[in-house]
């Protein structure tokens, strides 16, 4: 047989789940892992420990990988510039990824290319973030450092210059944002392989809360059609433009168009992603091939599986870690309440406010499967208890 | 945390499955397997290299474990009692597991429950085979050794008591069956928790081609839902009455009432197996929750997931080697040829005959996945070539 070997940068769930998928798959799976006790180091069996900014770490550990893919974007872009020219398939390769790692290379291009960006542009310091407050609508602006950042970290609302003196610390360029007044926050999920297939998942709801993603819902209940075709076709030409392979997500603004009595709505494009996504997790339980079966072949160059849902809706809603460190108990009380339930833990200490696990929910009642989750969710980080 | 540790014994297909299945359950998976190259010992983190049939080996194992449980039959009955004398819950126990490890043992007890089975006694000699068939409806006659068969091994069909001199080799005690004249091949598979929760999967055509399981059909199509009901409860009855904790796979024959001309049928058991089984692969894609997430619950005492189907139809069939090595352009023409196709390979190398994966197809129009399934099948074997 030659069922070809994946290399992974990353341990965390991403990578766990990824590995997860690729076992019906028959693929090998290698992972270079921060720890050995890190979420995919536990449950995957070829392991090796060590740092990937280090890029003699990453060359001993591409050697005897087919095809080198991420569980998130921190490799540094030299490195990966490196290894392609060692001859190692990387994917997405650095030309693609450094989208989803500098955030002003992102907006610079996706302009280039005419997809709808928030107003936005790099900033040198406190009162160059004033003139473009004063170039649009004013305070408060949304100030990001290009690289580093993901969940909120990163990430500022400022609405004052003397407000604007922290992101400028750390050194790193600064891209300000206007603040988007959206309706609701969308992604539009797609997969691409070397060989140009491409497939668009159902256009997805993504709540956050405190900058975190909460809970998406798939798909999106009440979205136009035309936008939800639009959407899926900007993320389509994102990943052809910028030559993505694997999974992107793209994450939108849904904004009102003209006076905001109704007359319509339109996206912007916020963020992307370049691996498998939080807003992609309910492909596991409600698609016909989950987000992580479907990078898994795309970065091996394999005909991509059917992207379709399997039931009306599907809600994700991510569990986060509460007050008390073991959850084991209010698990057993979920599985016990709903037969249904499907639960993702990531084997992670339970730390507050940290992602440890998701739970799916499916059905055709959309009040009902929302309910599920979130009671689900809330009963495992317990803010919940009966 | 304190979720806890399933120990597996055996590499094999079916603990591949049940550790890819225990991932997202978050349980951590100990393996012990023959040979690192085995199925699951490929995609497994913790594994113990070693042999199952050496108690000290196995004690060593389960320390650390907080339950045992099994890939297969084979290990001695006396180090499962060893093992639960030194405290270790292994499940399903000794006293369950020896129904399907002893087929004398096996048809005792069923008969003792009023379990409906073929008429069958152990017998010592030929001459006494040529006695068990005058008692019934003569030659042929089914004669299996009590211990040590499976997928046609162990099992032969005599048609004088000059042809059964073979079983009688190996010095294991024969059972003499009659050779049921079935109308189809039926399975009712049912998980139970040490609590005494159970679930019923819904009862699935098992067709057989050469003594090994080709494809499996859920539901049995046109099964009479009293006589569906009825296997149920019986699969149910036996998993009580046996004290099984897991997958309990009950192997029925439907058999024709009366005179043969359609008054209708029933149900004879025909085999045991205590494990997740090939009858329940269907469930990875077709059910709510699959036999492998429901056996690692049952054995930890979860509370079991519900069994109902997610769709009309799903058929499983086994994808065994063929003639070519090299499995992996057949699998790429596969995923282009259907992409709601669900592979899953083992991760075995292709010799001839030898289950090396199995495929599941689902939707509303039996016929059509039908089809889908066994022309994956056959294409990956090399039977079908366009």
């Amino acid at each position: 047989m030659t069922f070809p070997v994946i290399g992974m940068v990353g341990g965390g769930q991403l990578a766990r789940m990824t590995h997860e998928a690729g076992i019906p798959l028959g693929v090998k799976f290698k992972l270079l892992s921060d720890a050995p006790t890190d979420s995919a180091a536990q449950v995957a069996g070829d392991v090796v420990v060590g740092d990937y900014r280090d890029l003699d770490t990453l060359r001993r550990f591409a050697q005897g990988c087919d095809v080198i893919t991420f569980d998130h974007e921190h490799v540094p872009t030299e490195h990966l510039h490196a290894l392609e020219a060692d001859g190692i398939p990387v994917r997405p390769g650095p030309r693609a990824l450094v989208h989803a790692q500098d955030k002003g290379v992102m907006r610079a291009r996706l302009t280039e290319i005419g997809a709808p960006c928030p107003r936005h542009r790099i900033v040198s310091d406190p009162a160059d973030v004033a003139r473009f407050a004063a170039e649009g609508e004013g305070f408060p602006v949304v100030l990001k450092t290009v690289r580093g950042g993901y969940d909120g970290k990163g990430v500022w609302i400022v609405r004052s210059a003397a407000d604007a003196v922290e992101p400028f610390r750390a050194g790193v360029p600064v891209l300000a944002e206007e603040k988007v007044a959206f309706a609701r926050e969308l992604a539009a999920n797609v997969v691409r392989s070397p060989h140009g297939q491409a497939v668009a998942y159902p256009v997805v709801e993504s709540i956050q809360v405190d900058g975190v993603c909460d809970t998406v819902i798939a798909p999106a209940p009440g979205l136009d059609p035309k936008l939800s075709t639009h959407a899926q076709q900007l993320a389509l030409k994102i990943a052809e433009e910028l030559d993505v392979i694997g999974h992107l997500a793209v994450e939108l603004f849904e904004v009102r168009t003209g006076d905001g009595s109704g007359d319509g709505t339109k996206v912007l494009v916020n963020e992307l992603a370049m691996r498998p996504h939080n807003s992609g997790h309910w492909t596991q339980d409600g698609a016909i091939t989950s987000q992580f079966a479907n990078h898994v072949r795309a970065v091996l160059d394999l005909p991509l599986g059917d992207p379709r849902p399997r039931v009306r809706w599907t809600v994700m809603a991510n569990v986060l870690g509460g007050d008390y460190p073991d959850m084991y108990a209010a698990y057993l009380h979920c599985m016990a309440r709903d037969p249904g339930l499907k639960i993702h833990m990531y084997g992670k200490d339970v730390k507050p406010g940290r992602k440890v696990g998701h739970v799916n929910t499916y059905g055709d009642d959309l009040a009902d499967v929302r309910e599920r989750a979130s009671h689900a969710a809330g009963y495992l980080r317990g803010t919940i208890t009966e």
